[in-house]
């Protein structure tokens, strides 16, 4: 049994995202979503819990994916789950370049821990958490950008947060 | 069970190569590796049966590998051997911008057929099998770029052509 | 009345090509297709005259787009018809560092010639006449590649060559 | 008659901005320069309406080009003034990867709207707002850098600047 | 006699960097080591006094090198020691890309400074100043990463780092 | 003393070459050309002997510059005259892909044998052999692009291979 790591920050994960997901679960037998919380992060646009909430939501119907926050080093979390593969999405020469170096220094950490990179799907090429943030910060429909499940989540999210900050 | 293609021209086989095969058959059940024989093309140093040959000693110790030749599309293959992945190796940004194009014919060709790219490990990175062939031209050592049980074939084979060239 | 130029092999033409040239007639007022007939190339499939009869029959619909042969230089071709930009279709980073470099050179051989660059659509991204080629050569359907209109054309292109080399 | 946007932090604009503006306005009728103030950006040395100023200086002299400030996303701004192009400058591979995800994001919003990318020129290949941050902060001549008519009002506005931080 | 310029912001200086030095060191007759401050960059882990520190520590034994701290521009740096050569570490494409730009404002500014560019070796080419932040941050081992020499200051400076943090 | 080796094909010798020849005799107290005979190529339009004799010529004012040819490995040509470094000029990523693997190989092959990349001068980022051919090829004044000295010799050389080309 084949098992793989998808990684990312997922603020908040995208149609893009999930597509990775599920071509590494029809890849691999079993398929674990860390959710790295870049708690120190200032673009930051959702909570730690808000978006494992979302990927979780997103997730929800592949039987063999589950999702986690993981603080720490994803070479850690890889051994936590005894993981065979890193899987990343790659959209272009610029992301290749910066998930080569991932390889490297995660193969460096634990020997023999595989990273493979899955070519980003037409439709998807351009996605991008940020591209959302934008898109969700200009109030344009989502229903393109996000899985289904997740729009009225993030809509929720947001009038929550916007009224708290009124609120201050 | 998931079974991979790991796919080339092989003109010779490299340790770069081997290390992707290798790597694949650690991250799935199967691999066949896929010799294209690439008669057409005039810079071909061996024959399809030499390549294929020389394939064949050098992945005699991995258990779930095997190669066979194949003139028609890599797509084909896969679906003859029920494949789900075709694996292949990535040195850089260029060789990345060729896979991803080919990824996509052949996710076209047959839709759920995945890419997935390996990124090419620090002591392989410049492997090619034009720089092994510049060695042999040039009477280098080819230990250092050919498994070790390929180096006294492609030897044996290079004397023979190189008598029947003389005894024209 | 601003012109632009469109230029390639076309050996043959794609839809990927068509969209492009639909693209430039959208933002041009007059487009000029500019077939190269690369006559010195081996590894042309059809003859310049065949290419250009493809061409035609693709942009058969757009009101304000020509083909023509041309021999020469790109520039000249320019020149003749009074143009002021080349358009070109990129793919990816390693297309664009070819644009670049022919975008300087046509700008240092006709000063004031523009070259703009349009990006490739994502259902046409992986598009190319070698891919093409390769389609025809292992009798793959076309209408996923090629202009509705040009599919009956080529098979009868490819049978005529067919029936010549037999006959020979 | 086509219109096309040119769009920029412009902070400040340059003299390779200026150059893409130039043959925007040769390629197209009529250009609109949009100015995105950035207001949330901390790198930002000019203010909204510096920036605006600034740019409205530079492009003076070319009769078929306005700017204006535009807060919200430029697909929207394209819309406002029926624009069938954006134009944007392109000086190597990385900067391509971005152009061509932002032709994807803004095609998506607005089919229809065409991203055209314009090669830098040789002389301004290597110029940024960034580059001419340091050169201000570093007191450098600005007269390589900068249109000719801008540079008494970049020293204006900094000294405006330096003697309101002094006050504080 | 040729000079030589090694600059970079070394927070804190890796293998990587010390491998770029020895080989400007053995390329040209002098070398000197130019340390940017930066010190308004916000994620700095280490003050420019401790980056020099740990610079000067890793060259020790290098007799033709030397270091300093350098506020200004890089290019007055090499003005200030009659350099003819700046020697900058290049591990991608996308870092090509950035140093290609770099070169040009440098040679710009100073006409006849030329950059020379060395490409990354094989076992540090995923080395990074941030990637070394990363495992400080998450306490792994360092020796890997960084010179023999140094590894001990650092883990002293970032115990003195804590306790004032404690402090407050 | 350090001796630098330019190598290349030189089919013929451009001013972008030789702008890199010149800056290498600036970095270093030797250098010599390596012109690659390429004899097997199909695409050579200068023999062997007529490309040294260009090259020769273009380099004649410099007083620490020779040129030689050199039919085996570079590394070995290397090795003949105790170089230190070999140079290469780099005008956008796709080169850099190439000339890193290079660099590798050779520095496989010698232990020490630095590679060492200049960036290409704005004026030359887009000359290449095989443009200044298709220059020649359709008659076009080559001042612009070719050594000043070198354009009567080029000129000559062809008018011997057209006659000798009609002679058959």
């Amino acid at each position: 049994m084949k098992t793989a790591i998808c990684s990312g920050s997922f603020d908040p994960i995208t149609l893009g995202h999930l597509d990775i997901i599920r071509r590494a679960a029809a890849c691999f037998d079993r398929v674990w979503v860390c959710v790295s919380p870049n708690a120190e992060k200032r673009s930051q646009m959702f909570a730690p819990e808000e978006k494992l909430l979302l990927v979780r939501t997103a997730i929800g119907e592949l039987p063999n994916v589950s999702a986690e926050l993981w603080p720490g080093l994803l070479a850690d979390y890889a051994v936590a789950h005894d993981a065979d593969v890193i899987v990343r999405g790659v959209r272009d020469s610029s992301d290749f370049n910066l998930e080569f170096q991932m390889a490297r220094i995660n193969g460096g950490l634990r020997p023999g821990l595989e990273t493979v990179l899955l070519p980003a799907a037409a439709e998807y090429q351009h996605f991008s958490s940020s591209m959302v943030r934008e898109m969700i910060r200009y109030r344009q429909p989502l229903e393109r950008y996000l899985p289904a499940s997740v729009v009225p989540l993030v809509h929720e999210l947001r009038r929550k947060e916007e009224s708290e900050s009124h609120g201050k």
